[in-house]
């Protein structure tokens, strides 16, 4: 219904937004009582939430911890519980491997059977990354009636199937068995439509067996996350705009293809990114800008870093403010708190920044000023049509 | 649903409630970084926000800057995706045109064509409202077999026509082509149920054409907006109240008929509104007073004089408030920020004054204090149900 709206709202204009996300950038209160964000230096920001205004997000629900596919479908207009991107999907999309429509792809993990069949180590002693493309390789080779077979490593001993052709269909049980001491699981449909390639992946699963049967370590597979490439309505659509995507991950550059964006190569950091927006600015209207390392220290339970992975963004910033972008939006994806070493469902700091934006009174792009800032928590999915109203993207509704 | 359950718990009492709406209230920064409403004295206002409460209100959604159909539905509880109102029912309504159930009806322009029958100028150099006024007489006279026609001037080259018949449908494109140096289009039905319309339509216009072919100017129309009244629930239904409209302009007034409120007549300015009000005081449950000097003035750009009409309205507050309703709510349909000269998306301010109100810790009415003020940032459609349940006129739910 909004995605309706928004392809009936929609207009051209002569305006750029760029969309900044980092990654995991809510946090919670370390030992000094403040959060990563609120011990970051980042004058740049603070600048910007006094002249423009902030707020919170709520990426999926009220204590809905949201991984990397809903965090960013929500940043880019969708509603993360309507669309759906299965797990095999996003791995597939984290390795730059272009899905086709009829692709069925899971996530598969290397493990250690022993001479029963029995697993005995689940991923398989976290075998090197070379391994596990040199196994790939061997299972590449696997033929099945009537379907094309890709097998591409991931990293350590975590790999992509994918299985192409047509009437194949993701309505499949998951084979790891999640324990060890019992066999991988037979995969079983779980609707009418997903008996034929049940019986393939089953095929698949029997092969590689006999293939890795010389094996000591990683001479079995397990798999899970069935998933097809979901059909998003595409940005450049909906908005009736050009839209660019600067990351420096896979994933995050095979989530903006997903919905329409065209990946920008180049820019191994922040800077690197900002000067990859510059070169292309006259040919897009719309740029989303991945920033990891927020994320990746948060993981880690690395507070400090974490904080410094901001910093790095706010000194970045002032090159993207150089291209006097109309508007110009920061936020993040979910919160990973240091403290948690994970995700988490806690609101996201958001900060929006250019023409007609109300003013509030904020000093700080803090998560405890955003609780009360002028753009109030609202959920992800409509941080991007405010943006593009913002923008002069946006028709009047009704007469 | 919302609707349903309102209809389920609604209960008479002995209470008022008053929403008094300043078109287009809500506003952006001016030259001296206070908004409209910020800059205007408004002590009554202040001391109202004082000892009530106040927030935000989001019309229709986040980004979606609402036209003033949607804007008032929403105020008066309808959820304005849901209920549509077609730009030729609005423009109907604005003239005070009596719709039936049947009743098509179009915005309509004076266009001038060439010998060639292509489109010269748009709208037909705005000729003036009597001319309109002399040719929408000859309009009706075209009579077209199996309904009434009815052709009623607005201002300067625009008119309404209403079709009245049974099994007429809005299910047709429009004929202005937006463009001069082509003719205006035929009217085609957008489904099979319009089909007859259609060609009713074409037969109009080319009637049309010919009876106007000795003017130069004026001499041909275009027609588009087609729509029928919507179906709405009607508040006394709903609410089991009585409900009364005090406007001074008709499409305010058209807009509550449509949901069932008696319009009052009289009062042409907000001081002479209140008086109606109080004439009426003890026949009526429910007031809705529309306020436009606030709107005008943000469309023409003017920040004082729309500060100016913020002011009018408070100074004329003492009046109402001396009838002792038991809830007041002043609120505005959208934001017309004279920065912008337009309306626009952003959150309108919302007070609410009177029984069972839990008072916030807010000082002024105005668009920063409103942003973290106690009834938080809700849908316009939810104003009215919080009001009614302050009035004591909503049951509980469930046991």
């Amino acid at each position: 219904m909004q995605l309706d709206l928004i392809r009936r709202l929609s207009v051209e204009a002569d305006t750029k937004v760029v969309l900044c996300v980092l990654d995991g950038l809510g946090g919670l209160p370390g030992p000094r009582g403040r959060t990563e964000l609120e011990e970051a230096r980042s004058d740049q920001l603070d600048r910007l939430a006094e002249e423009g205004a902030i707020g919170l997000t709520i990426p999926v629900g009220h204590g809905i911890t949201p991984g990397s596919g809903p965090g960013h479908l929500a940043l880019f207009g969708y509603d993360p519980l309507e669309y759906d991107i299965g797990r095999g999907v996003l791995e597939a999309t984290g390795i730059d491997f272009p899905l086709g429509p009829d692709d069925v792809a899971a996530r598969g993990n290397l493990c250690t059977v022993d001479t029963e069949g029995r697993i005995t180590d689940r991923r398989a002693g976290r075998v090197a990354t070379e391994v596990t493309a040199e196994v790939a390789k061997r299972l590449s080779t696997i033929a099945l009636p009537g379907v094309e077979v890709f097998v591409e490593p991931v990293r350590e001993h975590r790999f992509v199937l994918v299985l192409r052709g047509e009437g194949l269909s993701p309505a499949l049980t998951e084979t790891d068995p999640q324990r060890e001491g019992v066999a991988p699981l037979a995969c079983e449909a779980t609707a009418p439509e997903g008996e034929r390639t049940a019986a393939l992946v089953n095929e698949f699963a029997s092969r590689a067996r006999e293939l890795l049967a010389d094996r000591e370590q990683a001479n079995a597979v397990t798999l899970r996350g069935w998933a097809k490439r979901p059909e998003l309505p595409q940005m450049p659509d909906l908005w009736k705009l050009r839209a660019a995507a600067v990351t420096v991950y896979p994933m995050y550059r095979g989530l903006a293809r997903l919905v329409g964006m065209e990946a920008l190569r180049g820019g191994d950091s922040i800077e690197g990114q900002i000067a990859i927006v510059r070169e292309h600015w006259d040919r897009f209207d719309f740029f989303f800008i991945h920033h990891k390392g927020t994320d990746a220290a948060g993981e880690d339970g690395d507070f400090r870093r974490k904080s410094r992975a901001i910093d790095e963004f706010d000194a970045a910033l002032a090159g993207l403010l150089d291209l006097k972008p109309n508007v110009l939006v920061v936020t993040g994806d979910h919160s990973t708190p240091a403290t948690m070493a994970a995700h988490s469902w806690h609101p996201v700091p958001l900060l929006m920044y250019g023409d007609h934006v109300r003013i509030d009174d904020s000093h700080h792009f803090s998560e405890t000023e955003c609780a009360r800032g002028g753009l109030g928590t609202i959920p992800a999915k409509d941080v991007l049509p405010l943006a593009f109203a913002h923008a002069g993207r946006l028709a009047k509704y009704g007469a």
